[in-house]
């Protein structure tokens, strides 16, 4: 089964209709094929990171959002898990601190980008300051669309000046969201993982829909695009998002640098 | 075949003289068996991680030293590629910059131990500062010995603080270096890796071992002791820091924390 990428691109000022994108993966794939595809590509997305750090000259930024239980932490564990921890930081972004707060929302997205070679993973990001911000109304519409544009233009940097930049909605529906809370309820090695705060976020639901819709369609541009990553089996989102990750780095095309020395004809005693 | 650990400790107060350690396997291990060991450690470490990271109460911070091709990048690669990425970070410590070397030696290094719940591995580390700088002569023996003093009070802290500090110097044979270096140079994939002043360090081998011996026996101590890890064949070196790392978490003992709340009886709608 064949999957196109660029179904779950966010197109630039397209409307974005979240209930009319998939959840779920098509009919006639299974998860068993899907993880022996999935593990192909991530040994295709090892050997390209590789070439990444050796360059060291572009770096890589994928930002992960989603609802609670969307599955964050799951891709970050079971798709980056393939490559070397040594070229890779995951930054988990929680409530600001009292000296965040005191600067711009930006102000500490920044310190985390990737340097040169790097591949950097947000779990959360900057985006949590047009989502939950405005879903718990401490910031109004106009302030909103104010920030939509500081992104665009801090994102349009970042790009420019090297850095790629992906960004991932891991998409569930709310029945899977309900399965996996409980999940979190029941099993004694996940109960830890469990917030209470999570429900009063779900009582939530359709705001959160309507700032996700406005913040992705304000927010997919040309260099810095929207995917929305039907997410309820996550075998089939990490076989998506593998391969998405795959074909971007194809598209960077990395190389080992050369040396302008004569190295081939040392001998070393 | 059993490995004993503790065989590999350097004891407080005993000297050390690395030409009288192993740099190779025991006769009777092969490769194929090692890599079956080595699979089932890092079963056992990503699960402790798991627990760590949960607990967010204690941090483990591993520290890799070793001569130019001496393993610390494969180490990183080969050994801490079964954990999840969410949960370590990787810092490889460069030439200082300008405005790191207007701090004291211990500065940079303070801004990247993990925090509760993280494993943290330092790709080179303060040592560089009692290693390299003595051998070039940039610090007199007098220095070198304040230092000394200084690392070991520093990482007392961290360990008292909740940090497990376990430090590492993966111990190659000269004969070793050389057929990696060379390898290096004769690979296109590798060459990028190959830096002419490694050569120049080669020459000063001596001057490392005596830096290297003094530096093992000041700075091994109870709460933050050195192993000296047989480094020549990959294979034994990634069972040994496999089992080295369970065994270490093991005794740190995470668990996942309970929840004061009565969780196991809410139902999601």
């Amino acid at each position: 089964m064949k999957v196109d990428l660029s179904d779950f691109r966010v197109r630039p000022g397209e409307p974005v209709k979240l209930k009319h994108l998939d959840t779920h993966a098509p009919d006639g794939l299974s998860s068993e094929q899907a993880a022996v595809q999935t593990a192909q590509w991530q040994e295709r997305l090892a050997r390209l990171q590789d070439r990444l750090y050796a360059e060291a000259k572009q770096s890589l930024l994928v930002v992960l959002q989603a609802r609670d239980a969307g599955g964050k932490d799951g891709t970050v564990k079971h798709v980056f898990e393939a490559v070397n921890p040594q070229g890779i930081i995951v930054t988990s972004f929680k409530v600001p601190s009292e000296q965040e707060r005191a600067h711009d929302f930006l102000w500490r997205i920044h310190a985390h980008t990737p340097a040169a070679g790097m591949i950097a993973v947000f779990n959360r990001s900057h985006y949590e300051d047009v989502l939950v911000t405005r879903v718990h109304e401490l910031i109004d519409k106009k302030e909103v669309h104010r920030r939509y544009q500081q992104i665009c233009d801090f994102e349009a940097m970042l790009s420019s000046q090297g850095t790629r930049v992906l960004k991932l909605y891991l998409h569930i529906s709310k029945d899977e969201q309900r399965k996996r809370l409980q999940d979190r309820l029941d099993d004694p090695e996940k109960r830890w993982k469990f917030n209470p705060a999570d429900l009063e976020e779900r009582a939530r639901w359709s705001d959160y829909t309507d700032a996700y819709q406005d913040t992705l369609e304000a927010t997919s541009t040309e260099v810095a695009p929207w995917y929305v990553i039907p997410a309820d089996q996550k075998w089939y989102r990490n076989l998506l998002i593998s391969k998405l990750l795959v074909r971007t780095l194809e598209d960077m095309d990395p190389r080992y640098p050369t040396s302008k020395l004569d190295l081939e004809s040392i001998q070393i005693d």
